[in-house]
């Protein structure tokens, strides 16, 4: 029964291509993402003019395929543990210029387009909007951070209504 | 017994911030970073000049810590199970040039300068040397990439004499 229902789940499914030897992964043309114990790949994501990184999020198998398919990215949502098509609610859709995947083909890094856009749910354009300092530290729970985008580039409040927070401490 | 030993230890290695709540987290200066269940915080590892990325790696602690401190990178290497000093033994050190953090605190992107050097082990500047395309995909399990990077910066064999290769199937 278990045998049948895993046939019947692959034919539907679409899979890639098995990671049946180290050099072939490495060294090979043929895309074999790894997805970890959770299904899942980090996806790191920059933009097409600045090279800032944007934000660090994670794929699963759909996803990719989603964003082969539509040059548009989709991501694994692990707070709502859902398909996330980036921009749905938003508005500010990430093309996607360029897509690559590492060595051992368990990462990936996408270049995208979001125009005079934001991808950070909190307002600015990219998540990482705070830089720390380089110094011998006297007292680590005391390490003040500059910011390094001075101005949201939308609310979220007016944007995300009746989004709950994420974030988790 | 247990809160002797974990005093002990929280006295001698120096905590960052607690995460007390979200507006701090995400609005707040200081820097509170969210280690996961494992002890580890995910890495983008950009260069300074080119604004590529080099690589997707992981911090415990310890390895955030160091890096801060020396302004050189090191990561948490998860095959050797132990604090990486990138380059130590390549030589290939990553010099950090700033280093950020996003909005949930939850991953790092460290800008670095190699130089004409290179950062995956396999011998590329980058490790994201190898492209997917966009189609609308027939075949999953054949879809073929294209090298971004025509030419090895160095021969892993001889840098990586007596290594054991981390990559998993």
């Amino acid at each position: 029964m278990q045998i049948a229902i895993l046939s019947f789940f692959h034919y539907f499914t679409p899979m890639f291509k098995k990671r049946e030897n180290v050099f072939e992964v490495e060294e090979g043309k043929f895309l074999s993402p790894k997805f970890d114990v959770d299904g899942l790949i980090p996806v790191v994501t920059t933009d097409c003019k600045s090279g800032d990184v944007l934000m660090h999020g994670y794929m699963n198998e759909d996803a990719l395929r989603k964003t082969i398919e539509t040059k548009e990215a989709h991501y694994w949502s692990r707070s709502r543990r859902s398909l996330w098509h980036k921009g749905k609610s938003s508005g500010f859709i990430q093309k996607v210029i360029e897509l690559r995947i590492d060595d051992d083909q368990d990462s990936v890094w996408m270049k995208v387009d979001i125009g005079d856009g934001a991808s950070c749910r909190v307002g600015y354009k990219s998540c990482f909007y705070r830089s720390v300092p380089f110094l011998k530290i006297e007292n680590y729970n005391k390490v003040k951070m500059n910011f390094k985008e001075k101005k949201k580039k939308f609310d979220p409040k007016k944007i995300y209504k009746n989004h709950s927070n994420p974030t988790k401490l």
